[in-house]
C-alpha cells in the first residue's frame, strides 16, 4: 500500500534517484519502506497542476468542497488499523494517541466543511448605488473573500495526523478553494502518504479536478525551498521549528513576488502562578502541570515550558512535588533519534547556563529515545538578564523562574518573547490584585488561559493559535480552529457588476442563502 | 502657525539640525517655511511614548476613541482656509481639489468613529463551556480582536489629505486603538503639520493620552528606516512608490522582530475594452477616460495607465478621441519638480521601448511643471514580450495594448501583474461571451469594476484597495475603506477567564451591547 511514491495530483510519480525510510524509535531500526525525493521537475509539475486547476476548484461551490472535506475523513477513517500502525511505528507514539489524534483530525475536516457551507465567512458586503449622491453617485460596491492560490504546505513532525497531510492547514486551504502541494514530513512519510491517498480518492470520489492536492516526499531542505520559491505558490502553511518556519519565511519575502507565510514556530508558554493558588494547592497543581509537561513525551508546542512565580515555601513546595511527579511519570519514546538528540543538546546547554539550579533531572529510565524529564529553577534577576533561557528546549523540559516579589513577577513578563499561550494559576480573590499582570501577559499572547493547562488546543471558531513573533511569523492570524481559513483568502470588491457575471455570493437573488451585510443590515434575503 | 518642529506626542520639538523647506510648483519657487528633519534621539522618544501609552489606549473604550476621532474631523474643519492655502502651495493641486480631499478625510475619520462604537467589527464570539463532553471536557473560550501595538504611518505625497497625517492609514490605526508615528511626506510638511496639531488638539480636548499621536519631519530615507526597524513599531502603513515600499516591506522582513507592512504601492489599472461597447460607444469611453486619465494631472494610484482591446476600426475610433481629448485638457500642475522630471524620464523611457508608437505627445502647453499628456499604443505581442511595459508611469500616461485578437487579449491578461483594480468596458450583450476573461481579470486585481473609471475610490466597508503584489505587499488587506482597521488587530483567545478578568467585549453581561456570536448564534443578548 505504501509504494514510496509521490503524487503529482492523482498521479504517482517516482522518477528521483534520492531514496529515505522513516525510523521506528520503539524498535530502535529503520521501518522497511523507502520513499523517493520529489525531484526538481516534479515539484514544478506539481505546482504547475496546482496553478492550472486553481481557477476551477476556486470557483467550486462551498458545498463540493465540504464534500470532499466530508469525504477525505471519511477515506481516512476507512484506512483503520493499518493506517494507526503505520502512525506508531514511524512516530514511536502509542496507538491511543494516534487514535485520539485521528479522530481530532476527522472532527477538523468536518468541522471546516459546517464551516464554509454557511458562506458568512466570507464576509459578504453589498452597498448598492445611490445614483443621487451629491457631488458624485455612489457607485454599487459588493465584496466578499476569494481564495489566494496555491498553497505550499509544510507538515508537523509531532502531529502526523492533525497538523500534518490532512491538518488543519491543508483542510482551511482547501476549504478557502486553495490547491493545495504539500511537502510531507519525512519522518512519518508512509503515514502520510497513506493519508493523501485518502485525498486522492476522496478527490475522485466527489469530482474534484485532478491537481488540487499533491504529495511530496522530501529529506533536508531542499524540496521546501524549492516548493516555496516557485512563482506558483502564492502563501504558505508551516508548523515546525523556528530555524525551519524563519528560513521559509526569509525565502518567501526574497521572491521576487514576495508571498505571505503563516509559521507556526512553537513557544515555550509561560504559566504565571499566583501566590494563593499556591498556598492552597501546589500540589495538585504540580500533579496536572507534570502530566502536561509530559504529555507527548513534551512534544507540543503548546507544552509548558516556563513558570513564573514568587518565591514561598508554597512554591517549594510546587516545586517539589512537580519533580517528584515528572520523575514518575513513565517516560515516552520521542519522535526520532535526531529529535531525541536535539532534546539531550539542548537541556544540558539549559543546565549550563548561568546559575540555573537542577531540581530534576533523573536520566533515562531504561532504552534509548526516551524523553527524561528535566526541571531546572533560576532567580528572576538571572533570568531577565539571558534571554538564552527563553529558548524552546523540545520535550519534557521545564524551567521555573523564582522572582524575589510581584515587581520582579511584572520585569520576567516584560521581557518575555512572543508567545502561543499564556496561563495564569490563581484563585479568585487573588485575581483582581494581579489584574495589571494579567493584561501584560495578554500582550505577549495570543491565547491566555486560566486554571488550566496549555496543552490541548480546542478546535473551534474561538481558538486562537498564532502569538506575537516568534510565536508565529504573524500573529493576525490562527492555525487552528475555523478562522485559519483567513490565511488563505482575500477580498475582492465589484463595482457595478452586472449581475450575471457577480459570483453567486454577491448576486441579487442571493442564490447561496448566505446571512450578508446590505446596506448596513445583515440580511439572508434577496436584494 | 507652522513652526517647523517635530511633535513628540504633544510636545513640540526640533533639536536636529537637519532642515528643509516645501516647494510651490505653481509660482515655482520655495515656500518660506523651514521644517526640522527629526533626529535620532526624537524618533526614538516618539516610539517609546508610544510603546509605553499603548496599553492605556488600546483599552479605552470605542466611544471615547469615536470621540476622539470626530474631534480630529472637527478640529481639521476648524483650520478653514489657511489649511487649504498650504495645501495648494505646497502641491501645486487648484483649491477645488483641496476641499474635495479634505471632505473626503474628515468623512473618512467620522466614518472609522461610526464603524467601531458598534464593536462588531472586533469579531466577538464566545463558546461556553461544557464540562461533561466526552473524552474531556470543553473549556470555555472567548475571542475578539485587539489593537497590535504602535504603528508607523508613511504619508503619500500626491494626498495630502486623504492618504496622510489623519488619512485613511493613521484613522484606521487610531479606531483600532493603536498609537501612530506618523511619517510627515516632506513635500507637504506645512500642511502635515497643521494637520498633525489639529489631531494633537484634539486628543487633549477628547482626555486621549500624550504619546498617541506624534509627527516626524523627514527628507530622504532615514527618518524612515529607522522608524521602521524602532523594536517598538509593531506593523506598518505606506502609500507611495514601489521602490519606497518594497524597501520598508524588506527591512521590516529583516529585523529581528519581523512586522507586517501594508504597503500600497500603485498600478497600472488595466482596462478591458470589449467590442460592442467601442462600437457603439467609442468616443463617449474616450471622453471619460481622458478625464480620468488626467485628474489630479495622472498622479493617482488608480490611475487608467494600459488599454486592452483587439485591433477594430473602432478601437482606432476611440485611440483617435482619446488622444484629442487628452491634449485638449488643461494641463496640471505636477507636486513637485522631482515627480515631474520623475514623470518626464518615464515617458521618455516608455517611448523608446521597442515597437511602441506614439499617439499623442503634446509636450508641455505652457509654465514649467505641467503634465503634458502621453499616449501610446503597441502591440499584443511586444507588450507580452516586455515586461518593462507594465512600469507604473506616475502622471497622465497611458498606454493601449493592440491585440489581433480574443486570445492575445487572453494571454496580454495572463502576463498582467497584481493591480489595484481592473476595469471592464462592454455592453450587456457580449459581457457573458467574455466571462473567462473577466475571471481571468478578476485574478489580477483587488477591484473589479464595470462601464466606469477607476479614478476615485469610494470609502465604504464594501472597498478593496489592495491587490496582488506589486499593488500592494499584502492583498489579503485593503488601506481604503472600514476593513482597513483589520491591518492592525490580532485576535486573543480567552480560555476559562473570570468574568472580573475579561475584557468588556467577552463579558457575560455584554456590557458594550455587541452582537457577538454565541455558541453559533448572533445576538446582542447577555449570557
Amino acid at each position: 500500500m505504501i509504494t514510496g511514491e509521490n503524487f503529482i495530483g492523482k498521479t504517482r510519480s517516482a522518477t528521483g534517484s534520492k531514496q529515505f525510510s522513516t525510523f521506528d524509535p520503539v524498535k530502535a531500526k529503520p521501518n522497511p519502506e523507502q520513499f523517493f525525493v520529489a525531484t526538481e521537475k516534479e515539484i514544478d509539475d506539481a505546482v504547475n497542476l496546482a496553478a492550472s486547476v486553481f481557477p476551477v476548484y476556486s470557483d467550486t461551490s462551498a458545498e463540493k468542497r465540504a464534500g470532499f472535506l466530508r469525504a477525505i475523513a471519511d477515506e481516512i477513517s476507512e484506512l483503520g488499523d493499518s493506517l494507526i500502525d503505520c502512525y506508531c511505528r514511524e512516530s514511536g507514539l502509542p496507538e491511543g494517541r494516534a487514535a485520539g489524534e485521528r479522530g481530532r483530525t476527522l472532527n477538523q475536516l468536518r468541522s471546516f466543511a459546517d464551516y464554509i457551507e454557511t458562506e458568512e465567512w466570507r464576509m459578504p458586503v453589498i452597498e448598492t448605488a445611490d445614483p443621487g449622491r451629491e457631488p458624485n453617485p455612489r457607485p454599487d460596491l459588493r465584496n466578499a473573500l476569494f481564495a489566494l492560490g496555491p498553497i505550499a504546505v509544510f507538515g508537523a513532525g509531532n502531529f502526523p495526523f492533525a497538523f500534518s497531510t490532512a491538518g488543519g492547514d491543508t483542510a482551511s486551504a482547501l476549504a478557502a478553494g486553495c490547491p493545495v502541494v504539500y511537502k510531507c514530513h519525512p519522518m512519518h512519510a508512509g503515514t502520510s502518504e497513506m493519508v493523501a491517498s485518502a485525498i486522492i480518492r476522496a478527490a475522485e470520489r466527489t469530482g474534484i479536478p485532478d491537481g488540487v492536492f499533491s504529495h511530496l516526499h522530501s529529506q533536508g531542505t531542499t524540496v521546501g525551498q524549492q516548493l516555496v520559491a516557485h512563482p506558483g505558490i502564492k502563501a504558505v502553511g508551516f508548523t515546525g521549528s523556528m530555524g525551519g518556519g524563519k528560513a521559509l519565511y526569509d525565502l518567501a519575502a526574497q521572491r521576487e513576488e514576495p508571498i505571505p507565510v503563516f509559521a507556526e514556530m512553537g513557544s515555550i508558554n509561560p504559566v504565571l502562578l499566583l501566590p494563593q493558588a499556591m498556598e492552597k494547592d501546589a500540589k495538585g497543581w504540580a500533579d496536572k502541570f507534570a502530566a502536561s509537561i509530559t504529555l507527548g513525551a513534551g512534544q507540543f508546542c503548546t507544552n509548558p515550558g516556563l513558570f513564573i512565580s514568587e518565591e514561598s515555601p508554597a512554591l517549594d513546595r510546587f516545586i517539589g512535588a512537580l519533580s517528584m511527579f515528572l520523575e514518575d511519570k513513565e517516560q515516552g519514546t520521542m519522535l526520532h533519534p535526531d529529535i531525541h538528540q536535539n532534546y539531550l543538546r539542548w537541556t544540558s546547554l539549559q543546565k549550563k547556563q548561568p546559575n540555573t539550579q537542577i531540581v530534576s533531572d533523573p536520566g533515562e529510565k531504561d532504552q534509548q529515545y526516551k524523553a527524561a524529564p528535566v526541571l531546572l529553577t533560576v532567580s528572576g534577576l538571572d533570568f531577565i538578564k539571558n534571554p538564552g533561557l527563553q529558548h524552546e528546549v523540545f520535550g519534557p523540559f521545564s524551567l521555573v523562574v523564582k522572582c524575589s516579589g510581584s515587581e520582579e513577577v511584572q520585569e520576567v513578563i516584560n521581557v518575555l518573547q512572543g508567545q502561543l499561550t499564556a496561563t495564569v494559576i490563581g484563585n479568585p480573590t487573588e485575581m483582581d490584585k494581579y489584574s495589571e499582570l494579567v493584561k501584560d501577559l495578554q500582550s505577549k499572547a495570543g491565547r491566555l488561559l486560566f486554571n488550566g493547562v496549555p496543552t490541548g488546543v480546542e478546535v473551534s471558531e474561538a481558538m486562537q493559535h498564532g502569538g506575537p513573533y516568534p510565536a508565529t511569523t504573524d500573529s493576525r492570524f490562527t492555525s487552528v480552529g475555523m478562522r485559519a481559513i483567513y490565511r488563505w483568502v482575500r477580498p475582492v470588491c465589484y463595482q457595478d457588476c452586472p449581475q450575471a457575471l457577480l459570483p453567486d455570493i454577491l448576486k441579487n437573488g442571493n442564490p447561496l442563502g448566505a446571512s450578508r451585510k446590505v446596506n448596513g443590515q445583515y440580511t439572508t434575503q434577496s436584494i
